[in-house]
Formats: C-alpha cells, sequence, structure tokens
C-alpha cells in the first residue's frame, strides 16, 4: 500500500497575509500525527498561460487513505480550512495514490 | 540547493488514450537523466467542486533549475510536449523551489 497524496494548488487574494497561513500551515501539519510529510513550493515560472495564476502548490502525504480521511475531518483541519478558503482566490484540490514511475536516487 | 518541481494538473479531452500518454511519459522520463524523479496520480476523491475537473497530476523533480531547464528545451520533451498538449482539456503547470516542512519519516 503506497502513499496518498492530497495536493492544492492555490491563487491567494491580493490582501490575504500569505506568511501567516504559512505559518499556521505548518503549525496544523506538525501537530498533526497521521500527516506523514509536507511540502510547498512557490511557482518561481511566472508564466501565467501555464501557471493559470496559480502560485502555491501544497502537497501532503499520507500512509493511507484512512489517515487523509481522519484529517480532513479533524476539528484543527476544518478550523484552519476556514481561514485558508478565506485567504484564497482559487483553488484546485486532488488526492491521488501516488505512483512513483521513477524514484529518486536518494530513496 | 533543494529541489525544483515542475508540476502538471490535467484534465484531459474525453477521447485522450490516456494509457497511452501515460506510458510515453514514462517511457520518455526514464530516458532523460536530468530528471531526478518523476511520479504521478490519479485523482480519487471525485470532488468536482475541488478538482475543478482536473482528474492527473505529473510531478518532475530535479536537482537544479537548470536541469528543468535542459529537459524543458530539450528535442524530445518538446515533441511529447506537443502530443500531449493535444490531448488534454486544461492544464495548469507551475515550477517551484521545494520547501519541505515536515520531512517523511523514512527521509
Amino acid at each position: 500500500m503506497g502513499e496518498i497524496k492530497h495536493l492544492c494548488m492555490v491563487k491567494f487574494k491580493e490582501d490575504a497575509v500569505v506568511d501567516d497561513i504559512l505559518q499556521g500551515m505548518s503549525k496544523l501539519v506538525s501537530e498533526m500525527d497521521m500527516v506523514k510529510s509536507f511540502e510547498w513550493g512557490k511557482d518561481v515560472s511566472n508564466q501565467d498561460m501555464l501557471t493559470q495564476g496559480f502560485t502555491h502548490v501544497f502537497s501532503l502525504a499520507f500512509a493511507s487513505s484512512e489517515d487523509l480521511t481522519s484529517y480532513m475531518s479533524h476539528e484543527r483541519h476544518l478550523e484552519f480550512a476556514g481561514t485558508f478558503m478565506a485567504a484564497i482566490d482559487k483553488v484546485v484540490v486532488v488526492d491521488f495514490p501516488v505512483v512513483v514511475a521513477k524514484p529518486s536516487p536518494a530513496a
């Protein structure tokens, strides 16, 4: 059984305090044991035709779909999701079992 | 210097032969030494309001932005990109230096 990832691609509102949100998310994730790992990043391509205005990616990995469900329905996640959703202009969220087609040499 | 990821989120056309494209992509990536690792996945949430119709995620990792540039401009990638773009209904592509906020226990 492989990992399942919860991936959010986001465009923040112009007045959003992105640093506060990043901090809140890192804190939340560090406290939620069912989150196996968490990485994020900010687009550096700046190619609007490709990014469609999306600027940030957040990727949470879980050991099982049960862990993902438990995270999604957790009170603290729901609380944070409210703050998060209020700060964004648009978002796409997908959940997918990870297929490793070319493993990292370090793995 | 951390990894840089090239992430594509895709909705395929209804008549696209997705298996052929996945096979083509895996073959391409396996032959391109500058691609450090490659993973992909298919959404299992089926929540249209969140996925916005996007169904697949493709994530390529590179050791440096130079490697990403060298991949993007490579003849074989450009050739494949033509086939890929012809098969998709919509796509978002972002490139981002990876910030590991919570490392995987296995790492």
